[in-house]
């Protein structure tokens, strides 16, 4: 979580929402890190954790991240809980929870139905604290 | 949708679960069409739906979406209606119903909760039987 909040701080610094994610591999070994792009790539769904599922599938060499943990700042939401799910990662650790946009604790609750063929078992609310306050600083300094 | 079966139609013909998709303006201009590219790109998260946006922003030279349509030829899974959410898009109009994976009018139904900042209208079941038709002759031929 480290190395994830490490991504959403320079996140920040590009001007984009601090959100980091990071992927591991069984052993806990690194195969991808990322931030947010979505300002910088004009794409709104340059979402840290796409980036970083879609890079350690290239490290793996394969399409799915079977046993491997995707580890990121805040609450996934419902594109990137449904990505996690069709990269098939063993689970999924996130730090801040997402009331108002989250996807697997709130809201769609991906993960949740019948119609979620992989679901990664979910350990929220890690280093809480420093994920969420990176937000609310760099909500407050737009205001 | 012809235009979108076509591109599904393609996406068979490469091995690729046959669904297409299309991005057009408010006045019905093309932006951008995609297939299914998930076996060739080795990216569970590279659905018509998905590729489909990012073209048709790149060509809008923004990072948004508002007053454009995407048509599918499956209901969208819950990664690909969260996506046309975050691209705002006015409409989605899609094809076949997917009762097993679908995130629009099934399980997730991304579009219907609060945490959804923004909901386009959707008009499901336009060509549904060509839609589903490809789908079925496609798992048909590989059991």
């Amino acid at each position: 979580m480290e190395m994830a909040l490490e991504e959403a701080r320079e996140a920040a610094a590009r001007g984009e929402v601090p959100v980091g994610a990071v992927v591991t591999d069984a052993r806990g070994a690194l195969l991808a890190r990322a931030g947010n792009r979505v300002e910088e790539l004009g794409d709104p769904s340059a979402h840290a954790e796409m980036l970083a599922m879609r890079a350690a599938a290239r490290a793996l060499g394969g399409k799915h991240l079977a046993g491997c943990t995707l580890t990121v700042t805040l609450e996934p939401c419902a594109m990137c809980a449904q990505g996690a799910s069709l990269f098939r990662l063993r689970k999924v650790v996130f730090g801040a929870y997402d009331p108002k946009g989250g996807g697997t604790e709130h809201g769609a609750r991906v993960f949740s139905h019948p119609q979620c063929n992989h679901a990664p078992e979910v350990v929220g609310g890690i280093n809480e604290t420093e994920a969420a306050g990176l937000l609310r600083d760099f909500f407050a300094a737009r205001r």
